[in-house]
């Protein structure tokens, strides 16, 4: 690892992808979000490229107005187990909502994709957006926005106390003794919280990495709260530069304040860059996947971030509907942003839907367009990276056989991975054990199973 | 697929053994429970073996007591996702208990290892015997044994509902006309039990197996009750092939009482074969594996099936402590099969700890001897097939080369995969889609989305 600031990448997998319409592209594989060929090719590809890291996003309610993608798909944390067999250097990040879930087994999923992976596993953790989430669940209700980072706090501290439950050299294995572990090394957390009472300890060690990679996706101030406090990565989403360098300061700032050192917390918009051999060509490329739109699709697509709210119901040439609260409990962060914009710029229903449902890239034109667009955006601390998703299989393949050589021509990208591991690649730090910490800073360590057991 | 019975086999990948020193073995990794390319090469070798399916077994607790394996292993559903993309043909069973998860998370990550490895997976569905199984969990105390059973009907009830979300043919993927999906063929679970509630639909279709297989582990009243009643095979084990024989015929009757086919539900007890080219060499290798063992581990691994009881404050060698009622919350079948041995042969403790950490197998000696025996259990009706564990890697390959050619050329075993999927060569029915079912039976599909939107 050099000091200088290099670019990280990642490539989100998400079969038909993350539009409405997308699927009807003539080069899309129409059953590609449940296809695994189709993802270790894309896998394989982004390692090809170099990337750090995939990325699975994920959902928990679905009904019959659902995007495509989001109907039938993988599960992240079987997919990218199934990706670490037939990868060697990529990072696998999954996305999983600590609103729905126990600490448990989420601590042990991850470690154990980490171990397989040999040290390369990530969570993203979310909140979950859908009211709908707890029906599906055995939870009373879904718990508010703001609950739900308590939650996540608390949740995210019991998974990375488990993570801690062996020192990593806690396995002795030596045949000769008979000793296979030395106990002292052995710590049961005994969590009793506000959520979640978690005695430990895990039954999986740690990982070449020392924990699963914690990315957070979320942006609202509680989102960023959490990034600040907890996360290695963040992933977010802006569609202009200003918008992201206040992000990128912001979440900086708030992680200084927090004792930490600002290249702790690595921050990676999406970003879906569309290359041609001309830059009227990447036009058109837009312009094809655009075209597939229908307005009822789009208000379709508009209506999941208010919770499956029905657009339908409004006249679409007037201005953008006055919602009041809607939305600010399910995809806060963008909702707000949504009615924010819609008012400043004062854009009718019709044009707010349409321009969700295929938004405008920036990061569109020739190989060359698209490489000095992330050069500023990297260079003016927009970014430290970014999280690629692009809406036809080739778009991909088009970005790392193209874009990727320029970047690494300009010295701003790694020509090959730096380390085995996500961590090591991304430049974020190993933590080190907190008990292993605890012994080599004082005498006693207070949470070893030893003394547990001599209370 | 030919009507003759065919025998069963699984192999129980396990790392460093179910064993409480067979790590110390020269011949095992002592890092075997978290070394994937272990566990890769073991899968390959049983794929060789033309097995059915590959093994996990697992639990949710564990304490500085526990055996070797139990402390730090792979969490199945990661390690058999990850077998996945490297076999072809082998099915993939893994443990999971209905005591300690969310229906629809188990749907959907079953559903999606089912749909990654293309109609190979399989769920062994446990209650979890050890009380600290809920401190680890946020479930206030563990439920009794009678009541984990009851739960486990109703969570298996729910995650097959799930499983049932998208009828076959219910993804059209038209791209000219734009129809994705048929509302019509998507459907609602809307389960409102004593245990659950799950809305649904699952976000994720059907394998070319319909479902995962389901596997049942626990031999007790009620744990042969639900298998017969819902499993597709079950795992068990015996040491006397007249025990088998009975519980054989008795998890045949009920499941014909239930309205099922006796081929419905593959009876597959687990036994540990020992081969040698001499059956003195067969008894060696036992040797060398029982005399690691101390009195002390002994007792601890016997302690383990009485939810960790102390075993070390009783004298050794008087008769078999009297333990009331101790143990028949935790591995019931298990202890309840302890205590009656003890009594009814006059065991010491120390007999009874030795006996059970190194069990004396029936299926030890030359190729053409566990051959025999293995022939004889099937034949008799003590087992559909078997599900091997061994405790040292090459008693696997030894299986592989040796046993399997015999039972091939007596023409007991498949020279070739009938299927591409695990109920197919198990030869247990795919079930149909219940919703389509309906479809063909009446006219009207009451649990449709389209009809539940009505309302
Ligand atoms: C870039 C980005 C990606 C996200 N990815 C997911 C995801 O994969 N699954 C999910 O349930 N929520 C996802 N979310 C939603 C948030 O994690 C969160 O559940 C919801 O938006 C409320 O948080 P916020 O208001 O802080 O953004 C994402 C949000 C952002 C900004
Ligand atoms: C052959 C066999 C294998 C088992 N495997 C597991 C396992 O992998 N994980 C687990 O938690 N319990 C396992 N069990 C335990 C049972 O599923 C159950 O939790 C406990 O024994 C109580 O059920 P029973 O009294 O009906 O046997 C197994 C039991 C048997 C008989």
């Amino acid at each position: 690892m050099t000091n200088k600031r290099s670019l990280k990448f990642g490539a989100i997998i998400h079969g038909v992808g993350g539009s409405v319409t997308g699927w009807r592209h003539p080069e899309v594989l129409s059953d590609a979000s449940v296809n695994f060929d189709f993802y270790k090719r894309q896998a394989q590809t982004a390692e090809e490229g170099k990337f750090d890291l995939v990325f699975i996003a994920d959902g928990l309610y679905i009904n019959e107005k659902s995007i495509p993608h989001f109907l039938n798909r993988f599960e992240p944390l079987t997919i990218l187990s199934a990706l670490a067999a037939v990868t060697s250097k990529i990072g696998l990040v999954g996305t999983l909502s600590t609103s729905y879930s126990e600490p448990f087994t989420v601590a042990r999923q991850f470690a154990s994709l980490d171990k397989i992976s040999g040290g390369r596993a990530g969570w993203n953790v979310v909140t979950s957006p859908l009211e709908g989430t707890a029906r599906n669940h055995n939870i009373r209700s879904h718990p508010a926005h703001a609950d739900r980072y308590k939650i996540a706090e608390e949740h995210l501290d019991v998974v990375r106390g488990l993570w801690d439950s062996w020192e990593d050299d806690a396995f002795v294995r030596d045949k000769e003794s008979g000793v296979f572990f030395d106990p002292e090394k052995l710590h049961r957390l005994d969590h009793k919280g506000e959520h979640f009472s978690v005695e430990g300890p895990l039954n999986i060690d740690r990982s070449p990495q020392g924990q699963p990679v914690v990315f957070q996706a979320g942006s609202s101030e509680d989102g960023k709260s959490l990034a600040a406090r907890s996360a290695d990565a963040v992933f977010t989403g802006h569609e202009r530069l200003e918008d992201a360098q206040a992000f990128y300061k912001d979440v900086k700032d708030r992680a200084v304040a927090n004792g930490r050192q600002p290249q702790d917390v690595a921050i990676l918009p999406g970003i879906n860059p569309i290359v041609g051999r001309t830059r009227e060509e990447a036009e058109a490329r837009y312009e094809e996947i655009a075209s597939l739109v229908t307005i009822e699709k789009a208000l379709e697509y508009l209506g999941r971030f208010f919770d499956h709210h029905d657009f339908s119901q409004y006249p679409l040439d007037e201005a953008f509907p006055d919602l009041g609260d809607l939305g600010s409990n399910a995809f806060k962060s963008g909702t707000d942003k949504i009615k924010r914009d819609a008012k400043e710029q004062g854009l009718t229903l019709r044009q707010v839907a349409l321009r969700s449902a295929t938004p405008k890239t920036t990061f569109i034109g020739t190989a060359e367009d698209v490489a000095d667009r992330i050069q500023e955006w990297f260079e003016s601390e927009g970014a430290d990276g970014f999280i690629i998703h692009t809406d036809i299989p080739s778009g991909l393949r088009n970005f790392v056989d193209q874009v990727v050589p320029i970047l690494q021509e300009r010295g701003l990208y790694r020509l090959d991975y730096e380390a085995d591991t996500l961590r090591g690649n991304l430049g974020v730090p190993i933590p080190e054990n907190r008990y292993t910490a605890q012994r080599r800073g004082e005498a006693s360590v207070p949470n070893s199973v030893e003394s547990a057991t001599a209370n």
